[in-house]
């Protein structure tokens, strides 16, 4: 039989990066196009305790259905977390639990793009993003980014132009795949055009606690006084993403839709994963263990980073992220951006090419994105001479 | 600000039943408007000494990111057993891990339904399928269910009439919320109606192993020669429903679409979760707990219907399901039956009106639908002596 697909599924490719990320789970890869958190990452003594607990304690509620809105215990937990630590949530907001943060996005789509709809969002990005507004016939409107996050300007000509204009998406800590940071300047102006031309702004924020250096910045949700942000974030980065659980803090009336929402799409996060995750906020030491995470991290960025500046110092051009798991790298102009990364890729090292952050087809990149969370150590180190090698090719 | 919601999410009310499970939560309201499975139908101890084991030997796969797909090792388990159980699965199938049986309705809907497109179901049917389907855009077409099944008749009228049906969706076995099951004899010419006028045939499968009398009767997607036929199974009635794990069979091509329609919903399904359900299927009694679950169903379902018949006997018409979690009960055309479910509900009897699992909200019952398996025995007992008394006022 010949299969007739929706339109909204033939308009999708299947994720690049997952594509990647499966040919080269081959051991011998060295994985600078992942995304994973590094093993020595994950609390395991604490799951490991708290799973057993709950299992003695309480294992209907664990093994049981729950309401779609999430497990109560944790929504409280989360809801005093995001007030003390970042001042979000003001009486007008509530808070839905999700399976993992791709599902805010997939929500925030589901109850508010019709088909045709524009969603703004920085280019390049993150492309799970960029494939769930596609499935939704969202046309996307990408606005470039500076070295202090989104183009203000050119985000105001797109905002003049789109009429129909939805949402803004934007990723304002160590942006995927860039790596930069938006500036508290940027923030405040992005909220006030968001204001201005009655667009609601979806701020994800996956990688804000993996901060290496620098200051925090309010988020932009901390300022929304006038209900048009949507904050997203995720145990994924902090705990574990196999775990998937996340979570999203908006208007009321939003977080009722995208309820609804989930009704129909996987009823409810799994119960036994909310309670680890509520037991592990609530009990035991999230943060020093986001402390250790950032430990961790800002070792491996600092060995990257110091090798790409001395085995690739006179050919790529790259922002120093502050946090986060990418390092955006530009190519010299003379050199076929996909070739640079197939030749890796032969020579066992994968890397994403940028071209996968796009907007559209069309668009075109100098840039790769390196990834130093996934490998080793010792896998940094090899792989980039590795890079340094290839790049005699070009 | 007046937030603008699209057009798929205004369309669909929040789920009667969810809304009604949340009202009930009250402990003092005796769920035969539920379809949770018996807290004394978990095995529990499995489940605490296997997930102990998973953390112990492999927490990294347990914590990391997985495949879209799911579990590689969770796949083969459930491919080979829905061989060895159903005969089900050819080598042009495939399978795919979901988050629940809802997200293979949901799933199936984003790869086939277009906006406007028609999806045939039994009506009355789960109200979750079909707010799944609504949130799509997908227009609805009921089919008549009989006492073995829909309508053929019924179905061919419409299969003529919708040019543009895309899908069938049925539930064979103990159908929700109607109880009845689908004879061999209809399989088969639903099999032949869906081939003659290419159409596929979404066959969704949650209560089959719950049969307490008779003979299985085989799937459709065991004749599916064609290709056209898309299987759902859950392990939420027989292992765990607050876990999510499901998957569905189906042609190889729909698979792949449908895995990068989870790439965009929720990543994948967590794998500690799907390491909970294959090491179960592979190193414990799944068999025998399927067995004990059987006895715990099969007591309760006579138990009820005892009570029915002494009870409601001169007051409600019913079939008698052979398996499942639901007895749907036809009132008197004189009784106002929302008023019946309203005064059982200030009685502390919960019971879900018909209405709900009706296709448009025009559409007429006088049935209610009441559930065997979430009550105690003692519940089971005194809730329907409640409703007894209850019938006295119509």
């Amino acid at each position: 039989m010949d299969y007739i697909f929706s339109d909204r599924i033939s308009a999708l490719k299947p994720s690049a990066i997952r594509e990647i990320l499966k040919a080269t789970s081959q051991s011998d890869v060295i994985p600078f196009a992942a995304g994973n958190p590094a093993p020595e990452a994950f609390p395991i003594d604490d799951v490991k305790k708290i799973t057993a607990d709950i299992l003695q304690k309480d294992p209907i509620t664990a093994l049981q259905y729950g309401i779609s809105e999430g497990y109560t215990p944790l929504r409280k937990t989360v809801a005093e977390y995001l007030k003390n630590r970042y001042g979000i949530g003001s009486e007008n907001d509530d808070i839905i639990i999700t399976s993992g943060a791709q599902q805010v996005i997939d929500l925030a789509s589901k109850v508010l793009v019709n088909e045709g709809d524009v969603v703004i969002s920085e280019s390049p990005s993150f492309i799970g993003a960029l494939n769930t507004f596609r499935s939704y016939n969202g046309r996307l409107a990408g606005v470039d980014v500076d070295s202090d996050g989104m183009n203000m300007e050119k985000l105001e000509n797109v905002l003049k132009k789109e009429k129909n204009a939805k949402l803004i998406y934007t990723i304002p800590n160590f942006q995927n795949p860039a790596g930069v940071t938006m500036s508290w300047e940027k923030r405040k102006q992005l909220y006030a055009l968001a204001k201005k031309y009655g667009v609601l702004i979806l701020e994800d924020n996956p990688y804000g606690e993996l901060r290496c250096k620098g200051e925090d910045i309010p988020c932009i949700k901390s300022i929304d006084t006038d209900g048009i942000v949507i904050y997203s974030g995720s145990f994924s980065k902090i705990l574990s993403p196999g775990l998937r659980v996340a979570f999203t803090v908006a208007p009321k009336e939003i977080i009722a839709k995208m309820t609804v929402g989930k009704q129909a799409s996987d009823v409810h996060t799994p119960m036994l994963n909310q309670m680890i995750v509520n037991e592990w906020m609530t009990h035991y030491d999230m943060t020093g263990h986001i402390e250790k995470i950032r430990r961790i991290y800002r070792k491996k960025l600092d060995l990257m980073c110091g090798l790409i500046d001395s085995e690739l110092g006179d050919f790529v051009t790259y922002v120093k992220p502050e946090g986060g798991l990418f390092i955006w790298c530009k190519l010299p102009d003379s050199v076929d951006m996909l070739k640079f990364c197939s030749v890796a890729a032969e020579n066992k090292v994968a890397v994403v090419p940028g071209v996968a952050f796009m907007m559209y087809p069309e668009d075109k990149t100098q840039c790769i994105r390196l990834n130093f969370s996934t490998p080793t150590d010792e896998g940094i180190v090899k792989g980039m001479k590795i890079l340094g090698e290839v790049k005699k090719q070009f």
